[in-house]
């Protein structure tokens, strides 16, 4: 840790994808920027190695640094002194990439955060998970949803018991971009989502679905212990599941409702939250992320917003801007990497901060929950 | 059917209950007083024969039509020269009392509005179906929502296309009134709708859970063929369902969610339909119930408010004012009356009108359906 | 005043305009009819007589009661026992109809609730000030918006400090509607409001744009002391006001503005409104009339809404229904209807309870106000 | 300009003003960063030298380019070889600093971004607009409302006809923030923008006011031809103005209303902008910057989204993420980064690409005449 009112250095940090024009890297690269806590130094930003270095020259970084995979990046890096090493790496490359780079980059000792789902099986995470705390590695999930300073807000009140013992759980999360490809059997074929080779086991609940799970758990402290799951394919020729429903029971046999859909026509990113008490509730929406409706048996609703004195540290914290300022995605992301950097500063751990590989195994157990659920008739199944 | 032009005489009309301060009898009857089609003239309004003289006399009606029972009514109505008879009777007393009131005014050829759920079981409601079918009167459920004009504009522009063939819904009616009377023995006692042998078997679903059951194949023209249900009591000391998750599979095997809750803590009326096509959606809320959403790929999404030249005819028809000036609860429920009243008055028969005694029926299979499959361990249940 | 506990009879009530298909008398007869509070028995509904008779049969009302004029109709019901006349009449003719038929209605002692503007000139309106008090009859000016419960709310809150002293005021009226036609010469001459004769001096300021400047006096008890204004006439061979911004300073030289038209394209019935104070802020919209916005420095936003155990006394007692079931229009209407039924009963004085004939007279003054600054190049005028 | 396909290198860039824990220096540290356009390599960041060479070793900067004024910056500058300077400087000191910074960085070729009011004349302004364009250099001015996609998408529909010939404009901009530090005589002497040595002549229009008449002529293609202005002090004791309504009129004769305050209680950063055409209107909202409302004559509302494929491409181009993924304030300020990093680079001239030294100099025309039509006793005054 550094000594008090002593800025940290930046932290060398390097990326695995996220290269040339892919959206995921932009938005990486100005979340890290954000705080002052990171320099961009390199990383593995293309399949192609002559595309990373090319990017990385675009970049106006040390092409050395743009390296071909991530043995030469550990290579590499550890050729370097000490205190000239990458040190966080981000993980943003398709899915089934991210467990053997992750694995050799803790095995090397780097930090890393990592898109979700973090592998593409249960046993791969938790072998993953051994292995980060054997390692005592940093090891943060991209559920970029905790970074939103309401969100965080949320689940402080929660905590502070604000809405009482929680008895009812509704999470949504509802997207239509999907939709106009699956009924185009040749446009399809270009999703690489809808390619069990490429996505993975599960589209809908594995991409979406899972941020509703994640977000439950990160806000409401409480685990879901089984769950009842049925899911759909929309039409006859696709194998992939693009919408589900999930019924839920928590921590005490807390009852809830998990509604997650790709083909819900031409919405956009229709992520809700809503978590019920016996004395108040709240509410989140993730396209108006700034508020957070606070509703409370026999008074008024109350409608907090970011970047008030009234917010709690940990959402205060979160904002950058006067209130009625919007601030956004990437400004989310951003509280993710400033939780990683002073958890990388050697901060004391704060489980609010960023969703940790604990998150990332959870995810991974309730998404094959889900698909057993629902290809074996749709019965209950514990995670 | 009148001459054209020439506007009908007022319908006599009664009711079973509603009297006194009673909620439902004065949402009735500035309902039934909208269209200048009815005339209130008696009926049984309590259940003690004198407070229902009172209450006659308080509303200036004859005395000798506020009924003791409704044996005492069709006996003194049947007295009466036939073109000074009450036509139609409004059955708006606790639900044990539905259907053999029900029975003998359809027996008697009465026509009915009758409050859901229309009977405590399956058989019986088959049973008055089958009735009323062979006596030829006009019946109708006071499901009050399908009154809404925007409602009615998504029911038309389903049935014209507008969002292509349909491949999910989402309903939802999230209340809270009930959470705090649950949490308190004494209170709860209070609550006829958490006691069996007033309420029915059921509350969450059977209150509320039928309305959105009801929304969905009001609008949709799709059947719910089979559900699985998950239901809570919310307090360990309570026998009845406060609310409950229902997954629905309809016509042509289309996945639904239907969510439902009396403990959404201090939700006041949160209903809310949205309907997922091919090429569009349609989403509604009761709470703001003047607009319609309109999705559509690839297009802004657009807002249909009621009153507009551009509503199809069946809304334009269920809007008394110029757009902007807001109609509510009553005016609803207005549109049902409005609607029996052309019935009634020998009009051809529009099934978007009101909900006629098939929606009845429907409504109590569904409700059973998810009884049977929240008792039996959330399986799947035909309705 | 009548018996505790007893219900006073109905009240027999007229209408002068309002007949055949006429939206304005829908409204009131909806209105008039909620509270149980009076009976339509007859009136002068038609300038042609045969049409009024017609009327009345179709109301089923004696058609010896539609009169063929106001002269007329006094004879008329002065010829019944006293207990059998009419008692309110309502004035919903041609603006400039209003004061002739007031003036002989206050002579002969009926109550009168009269829409707005209540004459065409200050004179007239002062003048017909003096007669009411003179005569002790009970009058009241169409206002619909002050029936809403929550701009009683509003009302009953600042009275009581909620926001601390007021020191800016905003207030905006938007309408579309005159639009498409202002510009179609052949349209334009079919809208009577856009005809000097029958609409009297103003369209925009003399329809809405008194809206809004009775709003503010109702609810912030303050009064408008002068103003400057700007209109337009939209385009240039109309010679009515359709748009006008208009400075204010109300009691204590606090700054207001009230902004209106009729060519805010596509807008509906956009009213809204918005109370500044010390401490805190209240805000409104006609369009979502059940909301109220309560803005205190330092804390969250708190909406409240209609129907709520926290409601002032005023504004419950607005609302019939419970939270979350819209009431509109109508209703709020209703609301007016009801508060003159008390007061024609013998109840106290509420000055809350429907804008009275001082409301009236200051609204003529407030538009002839504007006219005159708008006319001598904006000018600061007094009321 | 740069060959295709080939990223242009960064521009170096600096800062005056902006260091420490400054607001508006992270805001443009963000946005600078966010388009790989500039690297930020040093300037003034304080008045205390040694501060500005500490905030430079915090963000690892060379210290040797933290400069302790704006000379020695020139100096230093000059000093390196012409690839190896700065080109943009970003001046963010108080508005009084403005105009000398501005003519010496000018007078010696840098590039300049400068907050708003770009100085405290308008002769000082016309001159310094004089001085530019002999130059040839380019200024941007930091309007950062014109940034957000929405409001490109506003301008872009407008000056494609989607809503006709403009007729009426209204825009407001409500704050609540002065309010608690006016009305504590203590609090306010720590307000630099309620003192007039350091804040300029005018607090409200001067600060918000100003956007608003930015964001009408930028998006309406129209020139405010004159106006009318009423403000107000709040206090007694308080010598600047805090609020003020002012009566536009565009060219053409078009009427329009500004409204803004800084003592609208507890609103946050309520700015918004109706433009009303003879076919339809468009409206904007800036704390829900991602949605522009399309009201058009006889269809439903639309409601248009940023980032969508029907998208102007000037908002398309001002999207990072796909729909439904909130942007925000800095989001909207890289924009404007962006866009002044293609003019340096050479591409051609966009006026909406972001606001020019014309709109400085507008901007500064519109409060002198604001302020003077106020001393004046309210009297039109021409800019």
């Amino acid at each position: 840790m550094n000594a008090p009112g002593k800025k940290a250095p930046r932290i060398q940090w390097g990326m695995l994808g996220g290269g040339a024009k892919s959206l995921i890297g932009i938005v990486h690269r100005i979340a890290a920027d954000m705080g002052d806590d990171y320099r961009l130094v390199g990383g593995v930003f293309s399949s192609n190695a002559t595309a990373g270095v090319q990017f990385a020259s675009d970049l106006e970084l040390d092409p050395r640094r743009a390296y071909p995979d991530v043995d030469a990046l550990i290579a590499g890096e550890k050729a370097l002194a000490p205190d000239q090493r990458m040190r966080l790496l981000t993980i943003a490359t398709p899915n089934a990439l991210h467990y053997e780079a992750a694995v050799k980059l803790v095995n090397a000792g780097f930090h890393i955060l990592c898109e979700k789902p973090i592998t593409t099986s249960v046993a791969q995470a938790t072998e993953l998970a051994r292995l980060v705390r054997s390692k005592g590695v940093i090891f943060g999930v991209a559920h970029t949803y905790t970074g939103y300073p309401m969100v965080r807000q949320l689940r402080a009140m929660i905590a502070d018991g604000a809405i009482g013992a929680i008895h009812k759980v509704h999470v949504q999360y509802y997207q239509g971009w999907i939709n106009p490809l699956l009924r185009d059997a040749g446009k399809r074929r270009a999703v690489w989502r809808l390619d069990r080779a490429q996505g993975g086991d599960s589209s809908c609940i594995g991409d979406i679905g899972v941020h509703c799970f994640n977000l439950v758990e990160y806000t409401t402290g409480l685990k879901v212990e089984r769950l009842l799951a049925d899911t759909d394919t929309g039409v006859p020729d696709n194998a992939m599941d693009v919408d589900g429903s999930v019924l839920l029971r928590l921590t005490g046999n807390i009852p809830g409702v998990l509604c997650a859909s790709q083909i819900a026509t031409a919405e956009e990113n229709n992520l809700q939250l809503a978590v019920y008490g016996r004395t108040g509730a709240l509410k989140w929406a993730q396209e108006t992320p700034q508020r957070l409706e606070y509703l409370q048996e026999g008074k008024p609703l109350s409608v907090l917003t970011a970047g008030q004195p009234y917010n709690t540290p940990s959402a205060r914290a979160a904002s950058k801007l006067p209130p009625g300022h919007p601030e956004g995605f990437t400004d989310a992301m951003g509280n993710l990497y400033r939780g990683m950097a002073r958890a990388i500063n050697g901060e004391p751990f704060d489980p609010g901060a960023f969703p940790g590989i604990e998150a990332g195994v959870r995810g991974m157990r309730f998404i094959d929950a889900v698909l057993k659920s629902a290809a074996s008739g749709n019965e209950w199944r514990s995670l």
